[in-house]
């Protein structure tokens, strides 16, 4: 793993505290030429789920060797461990409670996790409700001078999972949820287009039909096809299944809510 | 034109989500050296005339060649072009909707508009519904590395005008309208102190007097000339006209939405 | 004093506006190379108070020579004074309004504090609405280029002082006041873990209690030591007496308010 200077922040910090801007002071007195850049601060409070959905989905678009540091944290100063999880292309630096998983899945062949102990390297160590600026900010500028990986801790490899939501399989179809509801309004499925395409695929002479409870909503190419304030899908940006009303919210219009269950069903 | 490191964001993103952060990954996965600079995030979503407003009034505060990106983008994923609006200090980069329109009226004599056709240098060339990142972000990052702007397109001269909403002339004054709502309550319109000064050159002998409906309103030099609740005016560091309250909220105190219509008249 | 390439902004301007992007374009158009960090632009508006409390306690974890700029700025535009603060380790500037209280306090041996007047380098020396932009953006900038801080104005004594609020000393205990509610509804209070230290030290066969009101408040050592939606207090990591329940908003839970009323009794 070489040096990186690039360094993201996922958090549910909010932006209206000093947070974020305490973590970036303490990045860069260790490593002044660190480039720290927020994925977003946004995530919903003590919410892994959400901030597993979201690392997972966006950690690719950044350059190789870039330090993902990820906060959502409702354990901190207890007992779970901090960790580092190293692939072939990055590294995670986060609490051990599940806000990975959607890594250990992507990547699961290539997967290095180690409990970070070497407390030396912490601006506290008896840190208990600021790890994000004792223990992990800390160690993401030490590792973003180069130094080995493997000097932070410990291999382990019970780490925790949270598995990832996906949609289950029925007959004939697929069964999802409403993972995430974005800034537009827009309401994001855990259905993904390889999710589409397998199902399918097995299943030639049949077309698939998007179901919102009980309501059919047809599948639409870019928002602007959509008409007036009628619900579609799309295929988003995050190759995930998504419903929409052009130009307005389709959560609040519709009254779509996480969690909400989405079908695909196989027509004729 | 030069290269330049600088690569401004503008748009309706907000910042709950990871879209700002996901576009400056892929920027510095081109261009491991650009800085990124967030104009704002917090245009309010598809209002294309904010988003032309805020840039109109910001973009020659930053240094020369300095890469402007605006997503303000109700159309993505439609036929509307990506376009490339080239000055002589300043690149542009953004949907063909409108959101240069205070550009190209004030540099009018020099700018050249190129309909971003040259899709190798894109993420993706089927992005539909996060252009930003697959298209915007790249030519951004590939322009701030020097590449010659002509190789990303063709030269267009049809690109859409939303022709900015300026102020008109009354008999002995000017009618204009409120454009903004800011942070602290005040309410800014498009009413330009050379807008006013044009005014008064014209009749010498005559003062003008700012009206927010029938409703007079002292003008004042700073803030903390405001007394009580009252409504006040002052030439703002836009150089607009501008609705305050001191240390209170304008909008909210006395009613002011966007769109509300201002006077200003010549009284002797 | 040397130069530093770090520059933090800490503002009431929000997000949503562009403020502290154009502050940003003014910093970059005279040192391109500064690297700027919000600290938050979170603050209430015009809370001079938040704004001392936020810098206050967190200053001291950016590298030294860091230039902490702060606009949180009532009178702007009226006679306040500009002013720059010098320390052994940091550079401050901002408005003479008691922003930066708590550095006198904390400093207060080796502290020159400088009316700027030095109009030449200021973008604007008519400024009335955005100092930020035309006052302290270009100073920092200038000062981040190694100027000697000397050159910007006049050594001044009478610099305004808002006395930060502590705590007051009870018969057998200490009364002190809620300062901040933070984004996880966590109230933290203005008692800090050297008044607690003290006061027990005083009195060695006592233990303390916290109650907020008239309600006693356990203290825990981590977050997850809560158990359900009871509230319990604990030392932060701004070392300050906090409120919190776990995993939920402690001010909105038990309806706790910025300067609600903390003792600290000593009790057998």
């Amino acid at each position: 793993m070489q040096a990186s200077l690039l360094i993201t922040l996922t958090s549910d910090f909010g932006l209206d505290d000093p947070f974020a801007g305490v973590m970036k002071g303490v990045i860069l007195s260790i490593n002044p030429r660190a480039n720290i850049i927020d994925l977003t601060h946004g995530i919903a409070s003590h919410d892994i789920r959400e901030a597993a959905f979201t690392i997972g989905m966006n950690y690719g678009f950044f350059p190789e060797h870039t330090i993902h540091v990820v906060i959502v944290d409702p354990g901190v100063g207890s007992r779970r461990r901090h960790i580092l999880v190293v692939t072939d292309r990055y590294c995670f630096l986060g609490p051990d409670n599940g806000v990975f998983s959607y890594i250990y899945e992507k990547e699961k062949h290539e997967i290095t996790v180690l409990d970070i102990n070497a407390e030396h390297y912490f601006l506290r160590k008896d840190s208990s409700t600021f790890q994000g600026r004792d223990v992990f900010a800390p160690v993401a500028a030490w590792l973003s001078l180069g130094i080995d990986f493997r000097t932070f801790g410990d291999h382990i490899t019970d780490y925790v999972i949270q598995p990832p939501q996906l949609p289950k399989s029925l007959k004939n179809g697929l069964r999802g949820e409403i993972m995430h509801i974005d800034k537009f309004g827009n309401a994001i499925t855990n259905i993904s287009r390889t999710d589409i395409n397998n199902l399918v695929r097995s299943c030639k002479d049949h077309t698939p039909k998007v179901f919102l409870g009980k309501r059919a909503v047809p599948l639409k190419g870019c928002y602007a096809e959509g008409k007036g304030r009628n619900l579609y899908a799309i295929i988003n940006s995050s190759e995930h299944l998504e419903f929409f009303v052009n130009l307005s919210r389709a959560a609040g219009t519709c009254n779509i809510s996480i969690g909400d269950k989405v079908e695909l069903r196989l027509v004729r």
